[in-house]
C-alpha cells in the first residue's frame, strides 16, 4: 500500500490507509506558517482581483528588483518560479543525464526530477540522532558527482548543519566542479541563519532555492526563487514555460518581501512553541529530532515502523506526515508541523493518550 | 532591435521601440475576453482567500472530473496545466530530439520549447490570404516527421481550416505514426467549432491543448488542459512539477466550466463586433484576415513592413501586436484583439486618421 509522497491534502492519506476522514482534522503534515498569510495580503486581496484578467509580467521585473535589493545581488542572479517545486524541476532538467548525489533524508522531489531527467543517483545517508554531514565521506564521493542536493534546514528532520561544515562542503564542491544545490525552503524559520547567498557572486557552483510559500503561508499561490550565477540562471530560463509565475504570486511576493516584523514574530512564536511541545513529549518518552524550524520528527521508541501510531492519530483527526518514502527513515518516524498553541495541545494530548493506552 | 515575443505587457514594446508609453493605453495585443472574467469569479473572490494558505490538490481531482464529464472523456485522458504555455513545454520535453513540423504562422512557443529540447524543426508555411492547409505537401512532409503542431483556430491569423481537412490531416498523421498537436487555445470563440476531442479515445497520435485563460479572462491565474490518450498523459505528468496548478486556478476552473451562458454571450458579441469593425476597415482600404475568432490580422497594403503604422498607433496609445517574429508574416501585418465597442471605435478612428495623413 503506497502512501502519498507529500504532506497536505490529507484526504489522499486517509484513502490510502482505508480510513474514514473525520469532519474536523488538524493537518500537522503541512509545514506552513500557523498564523496564515500576513495581513497586508488580506488587505490587498480585493484590489488584486483586477490583475487576474491580463497576463503576468513574464519577467516579473518589479519583484525581481525587490529581491535583488534585499539579497544584495544583481537581478541576473535570480530566477522566480512557480513554487520551489518548479525550480527543482528546472534544475533537474539542467542536470539531465548527470551523476547526482542527494544527501538523505530529504524532500523527495530531488530524486523524482533527476530520475525523470535520466540522471544516475547516489544517496548519501546521514544518521540519526543528529544527521550531521560526514565531510570525509563527502570528499570522497563528490569527486565522482556532477551535482549534490542538500536540504537545509533539513526537511523532514528540521535539523541544521554548522556554517563551518556547509562552507567546507561548498569548497569541496568548487574544487571538484560539482554543483552544490542548497534548498533553503525553510531558512527563514531558523533565527541564526547562515547567509550563504553572499557566496553566490563568487561561486560558479552554488545554487540556492528559496520558497515564499512556507513563511508567508501562500502555498496555494506558489512562489519561489533561485539564486545562482548568471550562467546557471540563463540555462534555467530556457526551460521555464512562459508566464510561469502567476500575477497574484507576483503581487503577493512584493508584499511579503517587506514583512520583516511578521517574520520575526513568527520566528519567536515557533521557537517558543516548538520548545514547549518538545519538552513535554520528551518527558513522556518520545524521541524527537533536534529541529530548529517549524516542524520536527518524532518516534515512539517502542515501535519500529510508526504506522500503528500514525493510524491512531489519524482516527483522532490528527494528521502527521508519514516518513515511509524518505530513504534512511523508512517509516521509523512521524513528522509534525508546529501549529497554533491550542492545536499543538491537541497533538500533545493525543500522544499522551497513546502512551497511556499502549 | 528585437521586439517582445508576445503580446500583453506593452511597456516592453514601448521600451524596445524607444517610445514613451502614454498614461492611458488600450491594449489590442492581448487576446482575452473583453468582458473580463465571469461574474461568478468576482462573487467568489473573497471566499477564495482561504485557499491560498494550503497546497493545491496536486491532482486537481474535482476540476479533472468536471472537465472529463463535459468532454465525455475519462479522467486519465486529461492533464491540467499552469496555462497552455506549461503544457506546450511538457509536450516539447516529451518530443526531445525528435523531428518536428510547425504549421506557420503560429504561436511562437512551439518553436521555442522544441528547440530547447534539441528537436530538429521543419516549418510548413501556409500562405495569405486564406492560410489553407496544403494536404498534398503535408502528406509528403509528414512521412519524415515525429510530430506536427497546428494552431487552430490559428493565432495570429484567426482563420480556421475545414473539418474535412483537419480529419484528413489526422488520418495522414495516424498512418505515419506522427503526433498531431492541435492547440485549440481559442476554440471556444469559434461558434461552429469542430469537436475533435471526440477522436481522442480512438487515436494514438492526437493531442489537443485547451486554455481557459482567454475565454474566461483569467490569464493572470493561468489554467489550461491537454486531452490525449492515457499513455501520452502519463509521460507528460512525469515531467510536470508538483503543485503546478495553483489553488485559485483550480477554484476558478470549477466555476468557468459551468459558464455556458457567458461563453455564448461572448461568442455573439465578438462575432458582431468583429464583423462591424472589419467592414469599416476594409472599406477604408485595409486588408484583413478572414478571422473567425476574437482577433484579426490587418495591413496597410501601401506598406511592406508595418512598423510605421505600429509606431503611429503606439504614440496614440493603441497597442497592436507586431508580427515580426511570426515566420511567413515577418512584420507584414499587425494583429488586433476585438475589444469593447468604444475601444474598437478608438482603433477604427486612429486607423482612419492614418489613412488620411498618409
Amino acid at each position: 500500500m503506497n502512501l502519498p509522497l507529500h504532506g497536505s491534502n490529507p484526504n489522499y492519506l486517509y484513502h490510502a490507509l482505508n480510513l474514514t476522514m473525520p469532519k474536523n482534522v488538524i493537518d500537522f503534515s503541512v509545514n506552513v506558517n500557523p498564523f496564515g498569510p500576513p495581513k497586508s495580503i488580506k488587505e490587498k486581496w480585493e484590489e488584486w482581483f483586477s490583475v487576474i484578467e491580463d497576463y503576468p509580467d513574464p519577467e516579473g521585473r518589479e519583484l525581481l528588483r525587490l529581491i535583488a535589493e534585499s539579497e544584495g545581488l544583481p537581478v541576473s542572479s535570480i530566477l522566480l518560479g512557480n513554487g520551489g517545486a518548479e525550480l527543482i524541476t528546472l534544475i533537474g532538467r539542467m542536470l539531465a543525464n548527470k551523476y547526482i548525489g542527494i544527501i538523505q533524508p530529504a524532500f523527495s522531489e530531488y530524486e523524482k526530477v533527476t530520475k525523470a531527467s535520466g540522471c544516475q543517483i547516489c544517496h548519501i545517508n546521514l544518521s540519526a540522532p543528529d544527521w550531521k554531514l560526514d565531510l570525509n565521506e563527502l570528499s570522497e564521493v563528490i569527486t565522482k558527482l556532477d551535482a549534490i542536493f542538500l536540504c537545509h534546514p533539513n526537511n523532514p528532520t528540521g535539523t541544521i548543519q554548522s556554517s563551518v561544515d556547509i562552507r567546507h562542503l561548498l569548497a569541496i564542491c568548487e574544487a571538484n566542479n560539482c554543483y552544490l544545490i542548497i534548498d533553503e525552503a525553510f531558512y527563514d524559520f531558523y533565527t541564526d541563519e547562515v547567509q550563504l547567498s553572499d557566496d553566490i557572486q563568487c561561486s560558479d557552483y552554488l545554487i540556492i532555492i528559496r520558497s515564499l510559500t512556507k513563511m508567508y503561508a501562500i502555498a496555494g499561490i506558489r512562489l519561489g526563487y533561485v539564486l545562482a550565477n548568471e550562467w546557471v540562471i540563463k540555462q534555467l530560463i530556457a526551460y521555464q514555460p512562459e508566464w510561469s509565475v502567476n500575477a497574484l504570486a507576483l503581487e503577493a511576493g512584493k508584499e511579503c518581501i517587506n514583512e520583516l516584523g511578521f517574520v520575526q514574530k513568527t520566528q519567536r512564536f515557533i521557537q517558543a512553541e516548538r520548545e514547549r511541545v518538545q519538552t513535554v513529549l520528551k518527558e513522556t518518552g518520545y524521541v524527537l529530532s533536534d529541529s530548529q524550524v517549524n516542524f520536527f520528527l518524532l518516534k515512539d521508541p517502542s515501535l519500529g515502523n510508526q504506522r500503528p501510531l500514525l493510524k491512531f492519530l489519524l482516527k483522532k483527526g490528527i494528521v502527521p506526515r508519514h516518513t515511509e518514502n524518505f530513504p534512511g527513515l523508512a517509516g521509523g518516524w512521524l513528522r509534525f508541523a508546529v501549529r497554533k498553541e491550542n492545536e499543538n495541545n491537541r497533538l500533545v494530548e493525543a500522544l499522551l493518550q497513546w502512551k497511556q493506552e499502549t
